[in-house]
């Protein structure tokens, strides 16, 4: 189980890191939507390894091939199958320590549940069945872009202790891409990079974290109580291989405020109603305000190094490990597109089900 | 939608916080064990208005019935009913606002959605629903700790900037009960109280952090990708009225950290495999490896004040609101049981998937 | 599990027949629609015990109460709980052969499957817990008959071996309600009556078809290969007590016929395709056409006689079982309404779906 | 939406067939288990087209390929996801009438709903997607007889007015593989062939009944209310194209009994509770109870056809139609192992979700 998500915009993905490919069918989508490879190849090439000196240099086309669900480049409303075959996987790699478990890796945990576990590349918690996320959030993006004029964009906004300086309300996809690590603040995505490349040296590892804008959301997605926008949101981002937090509007630096300075205040702008702050991140009792959606996840450090750790293996004998493989020396850069995904996913099944709800 | 939570302990709340009754139906809890309102009614205490002088003063005792899914005291299997009727709504208390949007609450939004709402009280996004997850969380909590031993303990760790010095390893329940706002930083929490009473005396609220740790949960509840367990608690900690950011292990935190300090290392304890520390707080690759669970969940100040507030009502007025009704100057003493019961809910949850995947 | 039915128009039950209540949970009625217990309480009535001489002398008024997810009479889009008392319980009538297993009952099945059961009545398994799916189910025909002007007429076709002559295109519910075994041929029903009674004075009872036609739903509903609506028709109908089978259109009937007389020629009726004739049943490929749905359920007689049974006891024994309780000597006449909850909860799930795969 | 079936044994189809390819993602097959490819082909093969001279002579090898949730042969408990590739599609066969909607077929349906459908061959409605349910359906089927010692056998019981005389208590599978139209009455079957090579010279179609015989489900799988076993084998017949009716035991057939005649007298057989007869079909209160389980599944006759139609094209013109395109005289033969599929994939359902309800 596990491997779903969403009810009305439906995704089942698959895949280990070390076979032949993974994939996603998507079940839900609109019918009627133009629909190619070329809608989803660019966000897989912002999350493929190998696309920059800082990432992992296992190299990956990622290319993606539309295996159903449309005719003629439209969608039909029925299932959309994508599949991305894995080309550069070297199992070799892991054997040396495939008995062993991995610090801060899924390997124990995936033993004690399943008795039996992928021991190439970590199966299925490696961070590569995010390709498939990143497949179908392309398509919930074209869907929220072209229905509503959503954009998503997330940017690293942290790194170790380097934070960068940027007003989401106005950034461009274009600011956030224009450095390999995906921090729009030119001046500090360079202390960025040079500490990624230190650690990387070090055969050390990075955390950050990632924050993301919504734009053009309309009021009235997101649901009472247990499927509220946020708390959807946050399941989407703790389900990101390496996330440890996850925040919305204030979140933990709201706290600190007093009631009185924290509330937003409505105001009319014309016709529309809008809050003259932005505290509730876009979202109150969990539905949308019309306001942007701001939010943050927070990745720790990643969790293979090449630097000897002890550990046990699976016969329970104490040893030293020392990784090979190859990794991400700082995951952030690479996790833009994952957190756009994931909320362009969270997203387009609340739109289909305020549709579902609201009628015509 | 949005008010069901769980497949396999499946639970469905409804009621609106100025209606007759809340309640919810639990689907799912398995047959044979002992319950009655006894096992339920104390989480109710600790949640329920009125139980201190920093507490809102709305009276609710908050008896719980249940109404099917037992025969003589034992649980049969099949759902299990629990109505909670509302005694002390005032809903003239609203009138005067009914039509104004207060800041930062959910009258716009559910306005937007739905086209109509209940004006009393804040209906269905009022956090008085929760009395019902509290209800079903008291029968997951005892399921857990019957079959597992499992341990679930929140406590107020954080109000405005007073933070308590708590180590949960060691916590017990009681020490969270020993004070009104239940941090078991008794130091700490006299300064809580006298901040939350001074908010309150001058209309104003304040916010905080509520910590969670679960003692005794066996390796290997969670599954892989999305239903990954921090994920889900991540959903269940968001889905309660104003909270603003969750984290799991070291969080915001840890990233600060570089990998090789953050990796928890494996070492052998007997026959058993654990980690000399938990950073990954208890959850690898969204699975428990049978360390201490460890959360936190941020609550924003309570959007209720007294201070005047400027804002708009339906028409598009902007007018100035002037609270009255009964409300929490601080919510964090009364989400601790909340805390507790969306972590039980989770954690039941993946018990029942679990044993359904492993078998015998 | 098992409570559930839907996911956008989605209800939860519960509740034993000897219990203090049954009830329901409707999650994902939309908002703004006029509701009160009236709209609720005529169906609840054509279902209730107690209602004429051929049905289980029970005497239960099956009074329901809205306790939430309306205000002023209109629904808030959030969920609608509702109550309905056991009044006329008499569970002493069963402690006679409280542990022995009623033959073609649950007793056994329940016992094997939890270790523990109501003995009382039947508990879940009880038809008793329709009551819950009438109530939802009438809200359900009022959603779509004022969004879509869809009726749903079902009818009692055949007790054991007479069988009315029914035209079901023009059938109006009141010729339904003419009589009390709900047969709308006259001639018919009054032999179906007295074969009924004689049944009921021999300590025996009887079985037979109920038909139901839907009118004025729109082509689009449904969903391709699993979610079909004349599959989620099955399952709605083979959930009902002692239902055993099912048709959709010409079903069981259409198999001696030839691809060439049992197709239905599509036609032009102005600007609307048309089939000429409807052994679809008006469902093709799973999804609506426009044509009139119509489909059958057929019911076996009643598990429960006064005519003595060999069976056994839960020690093992084999006993003779003489049950006295009381009971319908053929449940057909007051399953016509159940059978058209379900039908209407099917429909009104699938609407939504539509709604939010279509947009407005 | 509709390509997923299940929660706990959770698949989700995909594929049209005349696109690259069929496929399905199974998401909870217990860890563990040996499976590779050749325990799906001989299901594949036996549904396969071309396979004998009455099936259609589309010619598919219908090979499967295992693209994850396998390590050297065995399950690893995460998605396994399996493709089929198609071969032998010829789209230009149904140029000439790709604007006609073809009688009693779901062309008109599908474009009624998504305003777009795959003019050639049926797209998502054509049987060809139930390749995908039949090579899940050999993952369950395997589950089930190492776990249980299940045994599922289907049979072609009637062809048009031929009705085969079968006792499906001592049903081997061989039997019903001893001819090409799997009906194990030798004699019944020859009138079967030749009427079916009849039909198909004549340009026409015919219909049946499948029967299915499941051996060794102990008692106690299945869940009360909705998601009785016998609903969710009615919902899984239903969404076979072409099924059109559904019976549990004594199904249509047991209405004209009294109850006394009906019911099925429990007896002790050793330390175990049985019925001395089973008109129940194995299932009481929608719970197995340990007998047999029997159902029946009623198919049309095959909507293509080469005698002339009269239909209409998507501009409302009438039009007469007379098909090419290949395809089954009878879809029987084919149609017993999607039975088999259908009623593995519950029973694996109901399988792990009973073993999470029941614990260890």
């Amino acid at each position: 189980m596990g491997s779903r998500f969403g009810q009305m915009f439906a995704i089942s993905t698959w895949g280990e890191s070390h076979g032949g490919a993974v994939g996603v069918t998507i079940d839900g989508c609109p019918a009627g939507m133009a629909l190619t490879e070329d809608d989803i190849q660019p966000a897989l090439d912002r999350r493929r390894p190998g696309q920059s000196r800082i990432a992992t240099p296992r190299d990956e086309a990622d290319r993606c091939e539309i295996l159903s669900g449309t005719v003629d480049g439209v969608t039909l409303g029925t299932s959309i199958a994508i599949l991305i075959r894995n080309k550069d996987q070297r199992s070799a790699a892991y054997a040396d320590f495939a008995h062993i478990y991995r610090p801060s890796h899924a390997d124990y945990t995936y033993q004690a549940k399943y008795g039996v576990r992928a021991r190439a590349g970590g199966g299925r918690a490696s961070a590569r069945e995010t390709a498939a996320r990143v497949a179908a959030g392309a398509i919930a993006q074209k869907l929220l872009g072209q229905d509503l004029g959503v954009e998503i964009i997330a940017w690293v906004d942290q790194v170790a202790d380097i934070t960068g300086q940027v007003d989401g309300a106005k950034l461009t996809r274009e600011a956030v891409e224009a450095n390999m690590v995906r921090c729009p603040d030119g001046a500090a995505a360079e202390q960025m990079v040079a500490r990624i490349e230190a650690a990387r040296d070090a055969g050390d590892s990075l955390g950050g974290i990632v924050r993301c804008v919504v734009r053009g959301v309309p009021a009235g997605l997101g649901d009472p109580v247990f499927d509220k926008l946020d708390a959807d949101l946050a399941k989407g981002m703790l389900s990101i291989p390496a996330c440890k937090g996850f925040e919305v509007g204030s979140g933990y630096g709201g706290i600190t405020l007093t009631g009185k300075d924290h509330n937003d205040p409505f105001v009319m702008e014309g016709q529309r109603v809008r809050t003259s702050s932005n505290r509730s991140g876009g979202i109150q009792g969990g539905i949308s305000n019309g306001e942007d959606i701001t939010l943050s996840a927070a990745f720790k450090p990643t969790a293979t190094i090449r630097h000897p750790q002890s550990s046990v293996d699976e016969d329970g004998n104490t040893v030293t490990l020392e990784a090979k493989g190859r990794h991400d020396p700082c995951v952030l850069p690479r996790a833009v597109p994952v957190v756009e995904a994931m909320t362009a996913l969270v997203l387009a099944e609340h739109y289909l089900r305020q549709r579902g709800q609201q009628g015509g």
